[in-house]
């Protein structure tokens, strides 16, 4: 095929480059994170694509279709999106997957990377539109939307084709083995190892990051050979369905069959997560969402490979800080960020009522609790800037619990949530940071800050001491799982007991950051997202077990 | 550690040496596979070693020991070993496994690899003590129990370490990270990856291969820093028995705590290895075996990583050759060797009704049976080397399923098996293969030999064409599950079809071998033991997916 030979070529070098990042974990990314890189008119031109998709039925040639249409999405902005995807009966999108799947098999390692690298490259091109798209389904602001849903989405994506290829061609495509006999001639065979898929892969998508979440096992099943089904949360399509109608595109253009990359749409309430997920067919299942479904998931679906991101309480550990402010700051956008809506977010904040060393003297509890609220309070007060941070609230959900915050349920409110309204987007639903003091030893404070509480409420944990901090961080991560651990500390000693309670109980931990980089935030090509190694996850993105398993290989032997 | 030093130091080049041959597939071992590489006195030491064994208590210094004593294992070669093995509780063992867990676990990959090869090669150190004790708990002759027993079962324990070693350090343990962020200072971080743990490690060995089926598992877990806890066959303690005392003098004398290898004794029927598979500590489990259970611990032990290697049925196609009597004489061995007790022995061969062509000239189906139960007897014809070839029946079971296909309750007889008698071992149960003439076509024959016949006993299958062989062969791999396809052919258009089969079905092949590698063998650090691709195995030994999912990586992120 000429056309997947230029793609691989086209695309190697990306390739080349992004094998190496892995391998050096310094930043790197193909896909510039600045909207202004996509061209003048790169932002109206999003818009009116994006504008052009409401009100209208999702065209999906060639796709399985049971011909009615579904569809509710209604954007966090107010905006009613309108759209009506095509519906697929779960054996016409399984049959389509298997039919499509042979060829797809036997391109090999390099072509399937090369046809990744050119859907990414497409929908690279159209990150402003799909920057609209996530706004309008996830609530995330613009500017997080663009970055977050679309670049950084894409390294992820990116970085899992990588690992993808790397880990296929680890064994030589043939080799020569001669076993010497003594005397005898020796023994020659001559060996094939040969890469084939698992299966049907299927993707279930999140509300809060469709792309982000759902691109890594995508690419990563969709790289080692395995149609996918992509299965989006009902009030996020459009993001995933961009992104199945652009491969699909792709991919036909290169003589592959689109219904390599399918979509799952339902209809309310239907579940057709369950029946994917339970088919035998289904051979690899990545899923994130809630811990209830993805437990079940990890016991259920047993003929497949499950890997899920659940839910999890991120705690920072507040011992000590030679940039008072910084940290300050740090945290204030942190919690801030997408209202609190990140799996990464911090949750609980550990604060020694014995007090905080810093450069600005000893701080009590009461004050460290005082100047957090006041750094929000400050980054938050101007109401356009704080819509631009904090994005809207994703589901009633949320609100309801932004609203028993502020109702004094969790305890005493340090510093209680504020309406935000959008000049821009009147109908959007827009809440800052409540701060609830708490305590570490009451069991009715325990029990509300030791569950998940997503979205804008945080948690200051009065503890005895910060070695109380670490055996409570420890006991949360290993107890309830989590994404991330923060620690803010001057002293070696501190840092020392932090990390071996991370190493523990399996959580990535961010130390003193006061800058540009976020305790929620992390970077494709080098940081771990997650680790699998506590209950908030199964896995990580990426390393080589997300993608090693997701293939087999077959060795052919004969006489040389 | 100074120990582990020097021991890093030690086997250094050894360590080098295996990833190398990792990557080049060549032949490779540093363990000689003949007994006298071991010294004149190798064998009468190692018999001494194990004479000494018999009719005694089994020794663990230190281990975790309820107080009784368990062990009725009786060779297949009339030996009663009268081997009494300490019993421990189940609670008991994985509590001594989560003690001695965390200083393995800070020891990092280097010394952890280290120390997996000092116990390899003490344990290949004392290969002729293993081979006796091999030979009589799974029947297999002296020699095969001498290589397959000792230096191959130890080269696919180094291959597993070696696997290891390469997953844990694909990451680099610190890194610097930059950012660049236009006029601005770039944001710039140090990065640190550090290996951990799953947590405790089952390992459940099988009757017939008990170290060369438990080491990759034992190995790949040690290597990666969880505690084992090997629970062997019950009629195969010995094996595992010395192995773990022997990987628990190696790390003692190093330093660290000796139950990060434990062994799991049980009484009679007592059934611990369920109790073991879904108790929550326990993360990870290496299986062989049956179905049944296999199946059973995929779909209940859903808190832990689960690697199976069940039965499966093994088919030869034979179309056409240019080397008829190679053809026979390897078949004829194949089938021999250890009485068909080996899961990669084939079971049913697929024969043409319109014959094959040979260098001889064109064989009917008829004559190819008779030649190849002639070249069975000429192998088999002599009684010292047909013992030495057959080995002993290793149960009960296997034995009926040779008496059932003498009175002919599988088929028409070719040839009927013969009772062997051993000048040494007067009470040894051997029998020589039977060779059962069935029709691809007939209800009743395919109920016979379309499911595993484990034992001597193998089927002429009478197909209408090379194609319909083709096609059984497809269809046994993907419904009932193979460790090994063979195929004898002249032709490419065959050959093609036949690799197209076993890529679809995902089985390995070995084609027209005629010499001195047979299709039930396969080498370590060049051939994969299955392929997790079909029923019978979850997963090979030994690939990366085998070993990268064992430990998880966690990250710690600071400001540089």
């Amino acid at each position: 095929m000429a056309a997947v030979d230029d793609l691989i070529e086209r695309h190697q070098e990306t390739l080349s480059r992004a094998l190496t990042a892995l391998t050096d974990r310094d930043y790197w990314s193909p896909y510039p994170e600045f909207p202004k890189a996509y061209g003048e008119s790169g932002p109206t031109d999003g818009k009116a694509a994006f504008d052009g998709l409401l009100n209208s039925t999702f065209e999906l040639p060639g796709h399985p279709a049971a011909g009615d249409l579904v569809g509710t999405e209604v954007s966090p902005y107010g905006l009613e999106l309108d759209i009506a995807y095509p519906r697929a009966e779960v054996d016409a999108l399984l049959a389509a997957a298997r039919a499509a799947g042979p060829a797809w098999a036997d391109a090999g390692p390099a072509a399937r990377a090369a046809l990744c690298l050119e859907i990414l490259a497409r929908i690279n091109a159209r990150s402003h539109e799909m920057a609209n798209a996530v706004m309008h389904t996830t609530g995330q602001a613009y500017a997080m939307a663009f970055q977050a849903g679309g670049p950084h989405a894409q390294d992820r994506g990116l970085e899992a084709v990588a690992y993808a290829y790397a880990e296929q061609t680890r064994l030589p495509r043939q080799a020569g083995w001669t076993k010497p006999q003594g005397k005898r001639d020796p023994l020659v065979l001559s060996k094939e190892f040969i890469t084939v898929p698992r299966g049907t892969a299927l993707v279930i998508g999140c509300n809060t990051f469709p792309t982000w979440n759902g691109y890594p096992g995508l690419f990563a099943s969709l790289a080692t050979g395995n149609p996918v089904v992509v299965k989006p949360h009902p009030r996020a399509v459009l993001p995933l369905a961009l992104t199945v109608r652009i491969a699909r595109e792709a991919l036909a253009e290169a003589g592959f069959d689109p219904n390599l990359v399918t979509l799952a749409a339902e209809r309310d309430r239907e579940g057709i997560a369950k029946t994917l997920a339970l088919h035998p067919d289904v051979r690899i299942i990545d899923y994130t969402g809630s811990t209830e479904f993805g437990d079940w998931l990890e016991q259920n679906a047993t003929q497949a490979l499950v890997y899920t991101e659940k839910a999890g309480v991120n705690t920072v550990v507040v011992d000590s800080t030679d940039d008072y402010k910084g940290m300050l700051n740090n945290l204030a956008f942190a919690l801030s960020l997408y209202t609190g809506q990140m799996c990464t977010t911090p949750q609980n904040l550990l604060i020694p009522r014995t007090g905080v060393q810093t450069d600005q003297g000893a701080k009590s509890y009461d004050e460290v609790v005082a100047d957090l609220a006041r750094a929000i309070e400050g980054l938050l007060g101007d109401d356009a800037r704080a819509a631009a941070i904090l994005g809207a609230v994703v589901n009633p959900a949320v609100l309801q619990r932004s609203a028993a915050a502020a109702s004094g349920e969790y305890g005493d409110i340090a510093l209680a949530p504020r309406v935000v309204e959008s000049a821009e987007f009147p109908g959007a639903t827009i809440r800052t940071p409540a701060l609830i003091k708490v305590e570490a030893h009451k069991p009715d404070d325990r029990a509300v800050f030791l569950t998940e509480c997503f979205g804008p409420v945080f948690f200051a944990v009065a503890v005895d001491s910060t070695a109380d901090a670490v055996d409570l961080l420890r006991r949360t991560v290993s107890e309830q799982g989590a994404m991330t651990a923060t620690g803010y500390t001057t002293s070696p000693e501190v840092e020392r007991q932090l990390v071996r309670a991370c190493l523990d109980s399996g959580v990535c931990l961010s130390l003193n950051l006061t800058g540009g980089v976020y305790p929620n935030q992390t970077a494709a090509f080098s940081d771990l997202h997650g680790t699998g190694a506590n209950p908030a996850a199964n896995a990580a993105y990426t390393d080589a077990a997300f993608v090693a398993n997701r293939f087999r290989v077959v060795e052919v032997r004969r006489p040389a």
